[in-house]
């Protein structure tokens, strides 16, 4: 069932910027957008291939300019010139940040006024899961230096863009997918009954790592009897113990993508209402997988998967992450949402995860999580797709 | 050197959250402020002790609210509910996010709408080194549900609060320090010629996590003959060779806190330029050291060790990366920076890294890194201070 081969080529041919590109310039011109300014590191990424882990650190603001006619220009603090030079970017302008006067503001508000002729309109990503990465005192003085170009929302052009993958973007998502898969199928190494949950998720990270994980940048999980409370907590010292259900939830990047699915274990054998929960998951995993296919939306694909859940209530059993899946990309979590609301038309090229949840007692819940992708006869997946039967650890 | 004992103890006890909050109050108090409107992960976490590696997802607005008298309101997506309820924060709100119609923002706008009077000020952060976490359109929106309520820069107060850590918060960054300074002591396990530069950002990342991290979220680094071109750089496919200069730099966090130092090491027997450069950072980042003392400020720590560097040129040597250090904490890096222009007083309780760098060759640095604590008489190491002398890496 997994047909999408892991890749071991880093970073993109150069066509693949050049298309990218080309299409945000297409839309661009329909939407009479002069300039798209980009703050954040996906949204630079997507267009330079700049990837760094120095966005970890807050200090310095990095500006991207995505023209309607010609290339992109990079204006960023000059520690960052040397990488960027790297990307294939041609025009680089960099001040030595942090500036406590002028943190890139005036190379910022001149360049912008080089490119956009007065009257015209200088979009931002406004919208849902987009924020400004720069300081709101900045942004506000930016306004003032612009003349009479207009600062509008880009109308949701980078998340158009951002949802369907090339396929160069897929075999990372697919080697990220698979690294996870084989760091879940050792689990059995590093989790027993008397071990800490803390212990577990350090040496699962390890896994990952050791599996070929660039980084780890997410790892959740729990356990608890029968269930747990919550899927987002960080790891807590209480061992493990018979007739727990663990749960790891991991983010890994391979080349700036990232995998997300989780695996659930039963610490001993569990007991038949737990087993007939994982087998419920897995089920509405499947119906996902099958209504996922060119044409059916977002919203399909979760009635698919809240028919076998709560035979269609609407979402009761996912009603505290709000939704049974996401898109998936540079980014843990990307559009759509796969929720009632949700009317994205599914595409070839569109990577999902499927993560239905169900309640096993009040305030107990198992979730299971998949990555798939759509093509153009239906979906695959990417993640190995789990059995319905939980798979067991020694007690 | 090294006095600061290694904590084991996770979390903190209920007094130092009532002591921030107090802390807080009175800022605002000062600068007539009614609410503190906080959304990214530290601010959150700073009043409530909110700590996950959710944040690695775009998808969901949080929201804290932290008044002026009273307790504070998180009004939060419900994923969150059940970690958040684990706080101790009494009013939590929540919606099932991701609500494309109302994202939160009836339940926020609300909020603020009970809490804060007409003409009263709602305060976020705005300065330098901050940023918004929720859409623009949702912010827009938002100016326009809150009457003659004010929206207002927060004067710094954040930045100001979280200058100065308490004992608490400096033992969990020594306990950060004290398992990479473990974790760089066994490079040589893993580093040699021949080892791709990528083998070695894994294992090192695998070092961190043997030797206690509960995770890695930031590791740089290079390696080349004589120096390197830039310290923002992942990995490389490149194998060591002899003759090159591989500098490792990692972020790694413990209950929360992180660390931030580098460590260089010479692949065979290092020429007299490198082995005298290295020598030369050693030497300013002791000159740093001894400036720390209270009443000092960030620029005096600044000029102490450019003067080392360039002879007091003022900072031709640090050029590209822009600052000599810089304050660490919950975040990577922090408030303030070791540059001419800041002119922050230092107190006992602030942390900061020294980082200085210098010119090996056109175009190729060296950087080294400490983290130090300033005390009443003076600062302390919690990284364990390098040697002169370049460590030798076998060839």
């Amino acid at each position: 069932m997994n047909s999408t081969p892991e890749s071991t080529a880093r970073g993109f041919l150069a066509g693949e910027f050049e298309d990218r590109l080309r299409r945000a310039q297409t839309a661009m011109d329909k939407a009479e957008i002069t300039v798209l300014l980009l703050t954040t590191e996906p949204e630079i990424r997507y267009f330079s291939g700049f990837l760094t882990r120095f966005w970890e650190s807050p200090t310095r603001p990095w500006f991207l300019i995505v023209p309607r006619n010609g290339e992109v220009v990079a204006v960023i603090p000059s520690i960052g010139a040397h990488l960027m030079g790297q990307c294939g970017v041609g025009d680089i302008r960099t001040w030595a940040a942090p500036n406590y006067q002028d943190d890139g503001l005036s190379l910022l508000a001149d360049a912008l006024c080089d490119i956009v002729p007065d009257g015209e309109t200088i979009a931002l990503p406004m919208g849902l899961e987009s924020h400004l990465r720069m300081p709101l005192d900045d942004f506000d003085r930016l306004k003032g230096r612009l003349g009479e170009r207009r600062l509008a929302s880009d109308d949701g052009i980078m998340r158009q863009l951002r949802l369907v993958k090339s396929k160069a973007e897929i075999a990372k998502l697919a080697s990220a997918c698979q690294i996870a898969g084989r760091a879940f199928a050792r689990v059995p190494e590093i989790a027993r009954s008397g071990v800490p949950l803390s212990e577990i998720f350090r040496r699962f990270q390890v896994l990952c790592l050791d599996e070929g994980a660039d980084w780890v940048p997410y790892l959740a999980g729990a356990a608890g009897q029968g269930g747990y409370g919550d899927v987002i907590s960080p790891a807590t010292e209480t061992p493990l113990s018979p007739g727990d259900i663990l749960m790891l939830d991991t983010g890994l990047v391979w080349d700036g993508y990232f995998c997300d699915f989780d695996r659930n274990f039963s610490v001993g054998t569990p007991v038949a209402t737990v087993r007939a929960a994982h087998a419920r998951l897995i089920e509405a995993t499947a119906a996902g997988f099958e209504a996922s296919n060119p044409g059916a939306t977002a919203a399909d694909v979760f009635h698919a998967m809240d028919q076998v859940l709560t035979g269609g209530q609407g979402g009761g059993a996912g009603a505290s992450a709000g939704r049974l899946g996401h898109g998936l990309g540079m980014q843990l979590t990307e559009w759509p949402s796969l929720i009632p609301a949700d009317h994205t038309v599914l595409e070839p090229g569109m990577v999902l995860t499927l993560e239905p949840s169900i309640e096993t007692a009040a305030g107990n819940i198992l979730v299971h999580e998949e990555n798939i992708v759509v093509k153009s006869n239906g979906a695959a997946y990417l993640s190995q797709p789990s059995d319905a039967e939980i798979p067991v650890l020694e007690p």
